[in-house]
């Protein structure tokens, strides 16, 4: 049974997780290329990403597993994933649900771009956050 | 002098820095959107970054600043910098002279792909990697 187990959970073996159980995760529109956002994962995150062909995260400031729109109906559809020649960071690529990767309503959490040492904000929000958490999404 | 010393590096003081003075930054092509590689920055890092207009990073093994290329001659040109929605991680845009980002001598660190669980490597060698690190770059 271990050898089974061993053989059925490799790929999770081969990634490089830190000394808290993590590595980081880049999350990248599959159609535009547009990077939406960073998050980090564990074995499960990525383990159930697979299973469920979503993107889930692990969230560090709850300490538990982040079905990506499990609030917010946001869900990232999983497309492919990809590990870099370290081992020790991961890629997403995912078709984005409902065109919103981000908290504050907008496409991408990359949105500030350095303008003259000054981080702009330059990406319109799609919708506002009230109404993207005020009610139990799926 | 302490208040024109913090204007001058606010868009430094608004990064999030973690307790060890780092965020991760994503670096992209510009113009493909491709995702190069990720990385690690401090607050030199980036000043020097957007200081030379070049892609510099800080190596966590070998606790120094990294200016992409300096060996190689791979220099990523800097053509804009994002900071995402929680300002802890940095995204870098780029042109990749050389066409080579990955020190494997492909486009890409990201050239594995998860197929049916097993990470497949995608992505043709472009140069040998000997021949990019065996001799003093600039």
């Amino acid at each position: 049974m271990k050898a089974h187990t061993k053989l059925m959970s490799s790929y999770l073996d081969q990634v490089n997780w830190n000394t808290d159980g993590l590595v980081p995760v880049v999350t990248q529109d599959a159609e535009s290329g547009r990077i939406l956002m960073q998050a980090w994962i564990n074995r499960e995150a990525l383990q159930t990403a697979v299973e469920e062909n979503r993107a889930v995260y692990w969230s560090r400031s709850r300490s538990k597993l982040w079905r990506k729109g499990e609030e917010s109906g946001n869900v990232q559809k999983l497309v492919d994933v990809y590990l870099d020649c370290d081992n020790d960071t991961v890629c997403y690529q995912v078709l984005q649900i409902g065109g919103i990767a981000c908290h504050t309503g907008r496409e991408s959490c990359f949105f500030q771009r350095l303008d003259n040492e000054i981080w702009k904000t330059e990406e319109p929000v799609l919708q506002e956050p009230s109404t993207i958490y005020g009610n139990a999404g799926i």
